[in-house]
């Protein structure tokens, strides 16, 4: 047994309460700024801010009305068949380049960025009333620089940013949340080619850092509390300028599509 | 904005270091609370404690020589094509019920628990020897079970327990820990039902908090850091008699077998 007294590794995960509804057009970094300020708990340089796809795509105008999507012959088919509305499916189509699953109602495709999930990522609930959608943000990883930014430009401290969906996956149960947007850190820490403990050589682990954060930013913020920002703070990520683009794995490369 | 002065819900991720390299029979449990205690964070009621699967298949003796395994002849016409070891091949094969896709030396197969990963997650890195490979534990579930009652028999204190390992994932790069064995809590946290701020019914969001709390703690764990454990504290989840099972999707309901 040790004796150390050094101590040991740790790092903290802080909900970012007291956010007010966010409106189209809001600033989100403001937003997330004043709210940590006002809790206690001001953003430091480090610290990585994982903030909800929601907020973000409502600040940026994606909520848009079910009625701005005009249903072509197969979303009107398939809606009448499935039981579904048909803006929604035409909708999911339009925010789509292709349909990965689609068994019985479930619609799995993938979006524009190259994500891969259930409905395009649109969603229906939460966002300010009954007939409306909130599409993904067009360009998740520019929207975290712009918080990114707005931090630095507003408290002079260098942050992660993180955007974060709730995701579904094949063969488990349940729903974990994954980052969508990424800036300023590397989404992924490999060690690859680095010698193991028995000096043999590790050839394929590489982690995903990015998914991990918006794991555990979920603990905090939850589906129903209004939470829509965490801190996580201490946690050492390699700075840098990352893309969410490396989250996606080539189609090439995927033995499940 | 608001002025709260109410701290923010927080917890905290701890490494648990300072644990010596687990041989065979060794008391995990005892090696976790020991440390614990030795670096200034002992256990305390209300912890989760993830614990890597590594460890727990080191001490439980599910770490065995390749030479073990007879390879059959399908091993060995396989390894021979893609140059792999067919003692390893014949150790995947014998730790599964199905192989979900082999494309060239890659095998994805389904494990006796109903896991689905490469190689059924044996593990050749970091096992004490070149010619040795470490299985999954027979029984995660009762694993962790053992340890979360060793900690109450010792500390008098209840503690959720789960075991982890790092997987690889469709769609996306990068691996990411998650939950193989469970104690002491409810792994999934159901939204199922409860109305969102609109009023209108969330129906599908069920979250896999034993996932998330897998991801959470890699990020105190890492790979090589010889760190095997890690404590959540201050997570409330809920407490409960959960398994395992829960977490695997029933093949019917999988879209992507």
């Amino acid at each position: 047994m040790t004796s150390s007294t050094v101590p040991p590794p740790e790092f903290r995960v802080i909900a970012v309460t007291g956010i007010p509804l966010v409106e189209a057009g809001d600033d989100v970094a403001g937003q997330i700024i004043d709210a940590a300020a006002a809790q206690g708990t001001p953003l430091e340089d480090g610290d990585a801010i994982a903030v909800t796809q929601r907020i973000v795509s409502k600040a940026e105008g994606r909520v848009v009305p079910l009625d701005s999507f005009e249903p072509s012959p197969f979303a009107r088919d398939f809606a009448d068949r499935m039981e579904k509305d048909a803006r929604l499916v035409e909708a999911v189509l339009q925010e789509s380049t292709r349909v990965v699953r689609q068994v019985g109602g479930v619609l799995i495709t993938q979006t524009r960025h190259g994500f891969i999930c259930a409905n395009a990522g649109i969603d229906g609930s939460n966002v300010g009333g009954l007939d409306v959608i909130s599409l993904l943000p067009v360009d998740p990883d520019a929207s975290c620089r712009g918080i990114r930014e707005a931090v630095h430009e507003r408290l002079g401290v260098e942050v992660a940013v993180l955007m974060t969906d709730t995701f579904g996956r094949p063969w488990r149960e349940g729903h974990t949340n994954i980052a969508i947007g990424v800036a300023g850190f590397e989404p992924m820490r490999s060690y690859v080619g680095l010698p193991d403990m028995d000096g043999r050589e590790l050839t394929v682990t590489t982690i995903c850092v990015a998914d991990e954060l918006a794991a555990t930013s979920e603990m905090v913020m939850g589906k129903l509390d209004a939470v829509p920002a965490a801190i996580i703070r201490g946690f050492e990520y390699a700075r840098g300028e990352g893309s969410s683009a490396e989250l996606v794995r080539d189609r090439e490369h995927d033995l499940f599509l």
